[in-house]
């Protein structure tokens, strides 16, 4: 069932709610991929009824990002939800979520902010206030589907560790069930913005998965000097690749390692033909 | 029934839930009177259950504010909260609600923010991050206590406007029910931070309704112009009064007017003997 506004959506989990069914939530900007259908999938299997929000919420891109060009396939992503039995496809427009009158900053609209410690680094540190929107948009999600679960994957695992604080700080009654990063056989992983590669540089943004797993494999090799791993990269790098950061941080707090441990994510974010592409390995 | 602990309120109120009961929340930061009575009468006569909260919230107070001299009287407040038909009393430790680490800035803890332009006026000119603890504070006993409807006096106007601002823009599922000022015979509106007045004091203090009242009287006979309206104030104020604003706002909006009209409310706040007094009155 697709529906367009707040309204309908509270109305039918009432209802829900008042059978005791449980919900899961999937939040995602649409242009669904294997990714998207890996979360969806999980909480069909877990929960009595599953909601998917397609919302591209302009609120956490930032100014110069790919806000008008992110891709947008309501159609498609309708029909895979449907096929993979989730009940509710929320697709609100920015006026349902923010009001007609565009006044989005926070002079004028309330936003949930995550911690400085958790946003000032990583992808944060050139994402000015996506954290913010991505939060705020999250809370309101939560509050209108009131699901039990929601999921998300740890593609975006900065993301992931910020929500959870949220969750944590705000004492938000849903529980966050993360999903692993699907991949295309090449190692690629999947990404809505993959869309605007070029066959060639979908060839060179191989190198981001490389060089987590080669980091990965020195890691279990028994090398744990952060700087000697990050070393380790620049073998993969060539003039095709825009490398923003490569950091090590502790799983759940992000806090900067110097010595890798089994807690300890690695993520990098790189430019591949204009493109900004991010990836993430567990060393645990 | 006195709670201590965020787990017991959470078993609770889920066990009311799954009965159907609809549940009324009345935050409070103890120290109760007569104002807080009867926002409590309100919520125990519409809802089948009553929580009320009693936490002097750390994050709301800045610095050199009152938070260790706070009153704090918890075991007179459940009397009186047991006598009124209250279900639970909600008394957590500061360590309960922000944790054992005392991280309670925006480094380390995610927080809701409050429009600027809701806050860069009256209390908030003065009283630097206090708003976004108030949120803050009230987002996390939603997200415990899932109440179907919230109590606020009208004593705080900024802080309800801020309120039900928050809960439009996040779309928190809480019905905010305001209940009128709860007044002396005097005239003096009710308050904790009232014991800290002299019995001198108290008089000097009636300035303020006296201020209100007359500025409502001169609307009624015709007279709009509000720094016509701030000229009758001067007539009250004595050596014993440090004015710090007298402000007219829309009442919804708290945009500055400069002609009253019915949706006008006016706002006070004075020092008397060194005690930060606030007062307001709504015109229509």
């Amino acid at each position: 069932m697709l529906l367009h506004t707040i309204k309908e959506v509270q109305e039918q989990v009432k209802q829900w709610k008042k059978e005791g069914l449980s919900v899961g939530l999937v939040p995602t900007m649409g242009a669904l991929h294997n990714g998207h259908l890996s979360l969806i999938k999980k909480s069909v299997e877990m929960c009595d009824r599953t909601v998917v929000s397609v919302f591209v919420n302009p609120i956490q891109f930032c100014p110069g990002e790919d806000l008008d060009k992110y891709p947008r396939t309501l159609e498609q992503d309708t029909k895979l939800c449907e096929q993979a039995n989730v009940d509710i496809v929320f697709a609100p427009t920015p006026a349902q979520m923010y009001g007609e009158n565009q006044m989005r900053t926070n002079d004028f609209l309330t936003y949930v902010i995550p911690p400085f410690f958790y946003v000032n680094k990583l992808c944060g540190k050139s994402r000015i206030g996506h954290f913010d929107g991505v939060c705020t948009v999250v809370n309101k999600l939560f509050n209108i589907v009131q699901p039990d679960f929601a999921f998300f994957g740890e593609k975006d695992a900065q993301q992931l560790a910020i929500i959870k604080k949220m969750v944590k700080d705000l004492n938000i009654p849903v529980e966050i069930i993360s999903c692993p990063i699907v991949r295309e056989e090449s190692g690629l992983a999947l990404s809505s913005r993959n869309k605007y590669l070029s066959q060639e540089d979908k060839i060179h943004a191989l190198a981001l998965s490389k060089i987590l797993n080669n980091i990965k494999s020195c890691y279990k090799k028994g090398i744990t000097n952060t700087s000697a791993l990050k070393e380790t990269a620049y073998g993969f790098l060539n003039e095709h690749h825009e490398l923003e950061y490569l950091e090590f941080t502790d799983n759940t707090t992000l806090e900067p390692v110097e010595s890798a441990t089994d807690n300890t994510r690695v993520f990098i974010a790189c430019k591949v033909g204009g493109v900004r592409l991010i990836d993430n390995i567990f060393l645990g």
